[in-house]
């Protein structure tokens, strides 16, 4: 019986030419020896490749698609390779797949047909977030992008501020680049001044900035974040 | 005006001899530069500059122990170099520094000194875990430790299951190793048999396995996971 190959979770880059801060020497040579992958965009994968200085051409890989364009039922065919004894390679657009990014449900059909799943070590700008905040990282949760309407919103962070409070838990959301600064100013409108953000920006690039103060503080100066990647963390 | 130095927290190995796969060549360029370190225990300090290739010995080192032996009325003191214009590298025993770790202290007194507080990219056990599982990774909550005694763990993980059901949430929690086995008795004991729990064990290290059954499926046969280190997940 041919046994079956191994999907490796292969984290990709989050700011342009970091590959050196980024990718540790194994990624690099696993991405040399693959021929199959599953990618949010082939964009970005070709990119990793050439980042992690796999020499081009690329035309000899075969990949699948997976973004929000992708018809779920294609995906137990995206897996064919691995049944037939090909190791895969499944790579986002940017950070870890399956994390605030496509990839989960192929790690699933995985488990259900016994393949093996291997992460590799990489960015997350969640992660990267967390420790740099200085809030408490033994208890979090990450949501997302939270509720737009102000009343839902309002209820959301309600429950937030609570947690804080009670639980000591921080909590970690992102919000479409062009909207940060539209929450930046919900925040400041719904929570006590006294509330401590951290806003982690442009993160692994070399204008990177993670900042933590009250929300008084940030009131007197808004930072400029519009159109730049942002990590919002609320904690104590 | 004497510039302060940055402060990098730098994520340490999680297995032994897995430098190559965790460590990108940037952090052991600068953990080569540093000469300031405050760390958990300065075992694991050494043991990381070794594996990053850092030639020893190591005796000019200044570095301050953040543990739970410290007295916190020292942390202040423990940042004095950055003050005084010299870098310095954060280091826990294992993954990320203040990601169920020590180390947020010390980040939040950087903030409040306007410090430059910069992460680095590495192993966090956590990360891997959630991404190995196949669960939703838009939103998920990482808990620690569960409560040991039965009836506050049984009114906990009914909240676990009621955000499972309602939110699609992922929630991420570990155990004292020895307590493991203890642990997957009770959450087979307390949750639907149809509930599913991924078990990652020995994350990075060349015997890592990952696997996502129900707990159905884990009763059947239970696996060898006492004394070994195992993040566990629950989600859908």
């Amino acid at each position: 019986m041919q046994s079956k190959g191994t999907l490796y979770l292969i984290p990709n880059l989050i700011a342009d030419d970091t590959a050196e801060k980024a990718i540790p020497a194994y990624n690099a040579m696993l991405l040399g020896s693959l021929n199959y992958f599953i990618c949010e965009h082939a964009k970005s994968l070709r990119a990793l490749l050439k980042a992690s200085g796999v020499a081009s051409p690329y035309d000899h890989l075969t990949y699948f698609e997976l973004n929000k364009h992708t018809d779920r039922f294609e995906l137990e065919s995206f897996i064919k390779p691995l049944l037939s004894g090909f190791d895969m390679g499944l790579v986002s657009d940017a950070g870890c797949p399956g994390i605030a990014d496509p990839g989960a449900q192929i790690v699933a059909l995985a488990h259900a047909q016994g393949i093996k799943v291997l992460p590799l070590i990489g960015p997350s700008s969640i992660f990267m977030a967390l420790m740099g905040s200085g809030f408490n990282g033994q208890k979090f949760s990450f949501h997302g992008y939270l509720p737009q309407k102000e009343p839902q919103l309002k209820k959301y962070l309600a429950e937030v501020e609570r947690s804080i409070a009670t639980e000591q838990s921080s909590h970690i959301f992102i919000e479409a680049p062009y909207r940060n600064t539209k929450l930046l100013q919900l925040l400041i409108k719904l929570l006590n001044p006294a509330q401590k953000l951290c806003l982690a920006i442009n993160l692994s690039a070399e204008n990177q900035r993670i900042e933590t103060k009250t929300l008084g503080e940030w009131k007197k100066k808004l930072p400029e974040i519009d159109k730049l990647p942002t990590v919002f963390v609320l904690g104590s």
